[in-house]
C-alpha cells in the first residue's frame, strides 16, 4: 500500500454534527477541507442518537394512540407485531440522513477520508491508513461516548448502552433505565410505549435533575401514569446474571431491595473522546476529565487547532456543536462571530410529555439570590391542548422583576420542542412578555399557551 | 313571566371568541358586563368549528397511522371500528371548553344571559325573553354563518353545512366538498382519513385560493396522494337526489360532467350574523354584504355600539376576534391600543400537511410591484422531517432586499400551525433574518428549516 500527504486549508476530525458543518462552513468561505471519520458520517447524533431514537419516539407515540381505536371498536391483534421492522425504520432514518451528509460533502467539495485519525506534529495528521494530511487549521469534533458505570461493564447483551438500546431488534419484557436524564427518559417513554416493563432509577430525588422542578413533576406524573416504575434517589450497585437477564441490586436512602429485569439501559451521562488523538504531541491540553480546554473562539492550547462539540465542555448537545463549527471557522477566517451565549441555548426532551427550556431555572435563581418574576400558564387553559387530550404541562416564564425582560422559559408538554424557538426569539431579540403577548397567536394551537404565560407578566391572561 | 331591566357598564351580544373575550377583559378592567347568548357559550368556533374540527383532524392523523403498523405486523380488524366515539370525543372537546368558558365568565363575575337580543334605542337592548339590558357600552359579536351556494340549499342530510358534517356520528360512503379553502380541505383530509371517498372542488384553478401558490401545490400533490379526488376549475351547478345520495351536475372549462355521492358538503365562506338585531333603529350602518361599518377601534356608527370578530370586514377567524375584543375594550375603557395590523394576522389550515402565512404573498407582490427577496427552505432538508416520514413541505420567507426585513413567511408541512409564531415574532419584533439565523435552534426540530432559509436571505444555509 502506497502512503500519500495530501494538503488541505482546514482538516476535521470527526464528522458528527460539529465536523460536518464545520467542513461546510469553511468549504462555503472558499477554504479547501478534509473531514477525516473512522465511522459513519453524521456522528452519534445523526446515526446512534438523536435521530434514531427521534423515529422511535414518534413511531411509539404513534403505537400509543392505536389502543385508542381500540375502545372505539378496532379490533387489534398484536401478536405478529414485529419491532424489528420499527428499528428498520429507525436505521433507514439514519442512513438516509448520513447519505444526505455526504451529498452536502460532494455538493461542497469537501475531501472526506474515512480513517482514524492522529495528531502527529503541528498542521499534520497521521491517519490510520497510512497517509498523512497537512493542513494549516485543524477542527476536532470527535465528540463523546456513553460514560460507562463502575460494575456495569456495558456488553450490549444485559447491559446496554444508548448504542446497544437503539440496535436491538427485538423488545426485551423488562428494562431497568439507570439514569433519568433526556436518555434514560426518551428510551422510557418508547419502550413502555411499545410494551416493555420499565423500571426508571435516578440518583437524584427527581426525575430530568436537570430540567426545571415543575416540568421534572409533569413528566413523572406521566411516566407513573403510563405505568413505568419511578424509583428516585435510587443508586444501581451492583448485579448478577439471571437466567437470560440479570439481577439488580438498588440501594435506596439506605435499604438494598433487589430488581429482576432482562436489560439494563446505563443512561448516565457522556465522555469527551479526547484519547487517542495525540493531544499531548500536539501541545493540546485537557482537563481532568478529559474536555479539551478552548478559548471562547474554541482555539486550543496550540496554535491553529481547534476543538467543538462534545469534545468540550459546553452542553453536550448537537446544535451547540453546530454553533461552535460556525464560530470556529468564523475565527479560522478571519470573521466576527458572537460567541456561544450559554443563556439562549435550548435544552429538549422528546418524550411525551416534552420538555424544553433556556436560561434562568428557578431553583437556581433562588439558590443564588437572583431576583425574578415567574409566570406559567398550564396546557389545561389552552384550547388546542384540551381539544386534542394533552392538557398536561405549562408554560413557565422567568422575567426581570424591574425591565420585564425575560431571563428563562421552560415549557413541559406537547411540542414543547418547537414552541420553545418562539420565547428564544423573545430572549434574543429583547422582546419584553408584554410585547410577547400582543402578538396576535393563531387559534387554536399550543402556541398560545405562550402568549398567555407572557400576558400573565404584565397583565391578565384571559383563559385562566 | 315579570320582565326584568338590567344595567350594566357594557352589554356584549355573542358570545363566539369576540363576544367571551370582550366580556373578560371589560370584566378585568373593572366593568359590569353582561354577555347575552341565544345559544352555547363559545360560539361557532368552540362548538362547532375550529374545535370539533381540531379534534376530528387530530383524530384523523392518530387513524391514519394504524395503517403503518399493519405493514409492520399489527392485525387490524375495522369492521366494528364506530365514527360515532370519534364524534363524540369532538363533542366531548367542545362541550369541555363550553363548560370552561362558563367557568371564566363565574370566576370574571359577568352575567350570562341566554336570549337572543336586539337593539331598541340608544344603550338599550330588548331580549328573546322580554327582559331589557340597558348598557352604557354594546359590543357586537354575532359572528357569521356559513353562505350558501344558489341551489344547493342546506337540508343537513344530503347538503351539509360545516356544522352538519361535525354533526354526523356516522361516516357517508363518499362525500363532494364544494369549495377547497380552509374548511374544504381540512374536512377533505378528515374523511379521506377515515375511508370516505372524498371529491374536493374548487372554482379557482388551485386548492387554497388564499394561500400561497407553493403552499397549495404541495396541499394538492399531498391529497391526491391520499386517495382525493381533486378537481380545480370546477363549478358545481346542480343536482338532483340519486337513492339516498345525489347526483352532482359540474362545469368545468365548459363541459359538464355528473359525479354521484352519498353527501355534499358546501364550504364556500361566511357571512356576517348582522341581521334581526336591530341595526337600522340604532343607526348602525352596514355596506351592501352585510359587514357592520366599523373605524379602527371598532365603533360603529352609532355612538358607544362597536362592532367585532365575523360581523366586520376583517378576516374571519377566531385570533382576530380575540385581538378585536381587546382593542374595542381598549377604546371604551380609554387605554390606547394599537390598531390591528393585518400584516400579522397568521392564517392557518390543519389539514396535514399544515399551511400557515401571514404578510406578503409571492404572487400579490408581483402583481403589485413590491420589491422582494424570497428565500425557501425544503422540509427534506431538515432531519427531523426526513426522521419522522413528514419531509413534504418548506419554508417561504418573503424578504426587503434592501433592508433584509421581514415581510411575508409561508409555510406548508407538519407542524406549520405553530412553527409559524417564531416568524411572526420575528416580523413584529423587526429581527433581520440574519439575526433570526444565528439564534440556536434545538436539534432534531422541524424550527431548524426556519433557521435554515433564514440563514438563506443573507449568507447559506447548511443543510441544503
Amino acid at each position: 500500500m502506497s502512503t500519500e500527504e495530501l494538503g488541505f486549508d482546514l482538516a476535521v476530525v470527526g464528522a458528527g454534527p460539529g465536523g460536518y458543518v464545520a467542513a461546510i462552513r469553511a468549504a462555503q468561505r472558499g477554504r479547501s477541507v478534509c473531514l477525516i471519520e473512522r465511522d459513519e458520517l453524521g456522528g452519534v447524533c445523526l446515526n446512534w442518537g438523536c435521530i434514531p431514537s427521534k423515529s422511535l419516539i414518534d413511531q411509539a407515540a404513534s403505537y400509543e394512540k392505536v389502543a385508542s381505536f381500540e375502545s372505539y371498536g378496532l379490533k387489534v391483534d398484536r401478536t405478529g407485531f414485529r419491532y424489528a421492522d420499527v428499528h428498520a425504520r429507525s436505521r433507514k432514518a439514519a442512513s438516509t440522513l448520513s447519505n444526505g451528509v455526504l451529498a452536502l460533502m460532494k455538493k461542497n467539495g469537501i475531501h472526506v477520508i474515512k480513517a482514524s485519525a492522529k495528531l502527529d506534529g503541528p498542521g499534520s495528521i497521521s491517519l490510520s491508513n497510512g497517509d498523512t494530511v497537512t493542513a494549516k487549521d485543524i477542527i476536532l469534533a470527535t465528540g463523546s461516548s456513553a460514560s460507562t458505570l463502575p460494575g456495569f461493564e456495558i456488553d450490549e447483551s444485559r447491559i446496554l448502552s444508548s448504542t446497544g438500546i437503539l440496535d436491538l431488534d427485538t423488545l426485551p419484557k423488562s428494562l431497568a433505565i439507570i439514569g433519568a436524564g433526556a436518555v434514560g427518559c426518551e428510551f422510557a417513554y418508547v419502550m413502555n410505549a411499545f410494551g416493555v416493563k420499565v423500571t426508571l432509577m435516578e440518583v437524584e430525588d427527581h426525575l430530568l435533575p436537570s430540567a426545571d422542578r415543575d416540568s421534572s413533576k409533569v413528566v413523572e406524573r406521566a411516566f407513573i401514569g403510563a405505568g413505568i416504575d419511578v424509583l428516585t434517589g435510587t443508586r444501581a450497585v451492583g448485579w448478577v446474571p439471571k437466567g437470560r437477564g440479570l439481577e439488580l441490586t438498588l440501594a435506596e436512602s439506605g435499604e438494598e431491595t433487589r430488581l429482576v429485569c432482562e436489560k439494563v439501559l446505563i443512561a448516565t451521562g457522556r465522555i469527551p473522546n479526547s484519547g487517542g488523538l495525540g493531544l499531548d504531541t500536539a501541545g493540546v491540553d485537557c482537563d481532568r476529565r478529559g474536555y479539551v480546554r478552548v478559548g471562547p473562539d474554541y482555539l486550543t492550547t496550540a496554535p491553529n487547532i481547534y476543538a467543538i462539540g462534545d469534545l468540550v465542555e459546553t452542553p453536550a448537545l448537537a446544535h451547540v456543536a453546530f454553533k461552535e463549527a460556525e464560530i470556529a471557522v468564523d475565527a479560522i477566517v478571519g470573521r466576527n462571530s458572537e460567541p456561544l451565549d450559554l443563556t439562549l441555548i435550548p435544552s429538549v426532551v422528546y418524550c411525551e410529555p416534552q420538555v424544553a427550556s433556556f436560561g434562568l431555572r428557578e431553583d437556581r435563581a433562588i439558590a443564588q439570590g437572583t431576583r425574578f418574576r415567574v409566570d406559567t400558564f398550564p396546557f389545561f387553559g389552552n384550547g388546542k391542548a384540551v381539544t386534542i387530550g394533552m392538557s398536561q404541562g405549562q408554560v413557565k416564564l422567568l422575567t426581570d422583576p424591574d425591565s420585564g425582560e425575560i431571563l428563562g422559559a421552560h415549557i413541559v408538554g406537547h411540542n414543547a420542542t418547537e414552541l420553545i424557538h418562539e420565547l428564544l426569539l423573545a430572549r434574543a431579540s429583547e422582546t419584553l412578555a408584554s410585547d410577547l403577548a400582543s402578538i396576535v397567536h393563531a387559534h387554536p394551537t399550543l402556541s398560545e399557551a405562550i402568549m398567555e404565560a407572557a400576558a400573565s407578566v404584565d397583565g391578565q391572561p384571559i383563559h385562566i
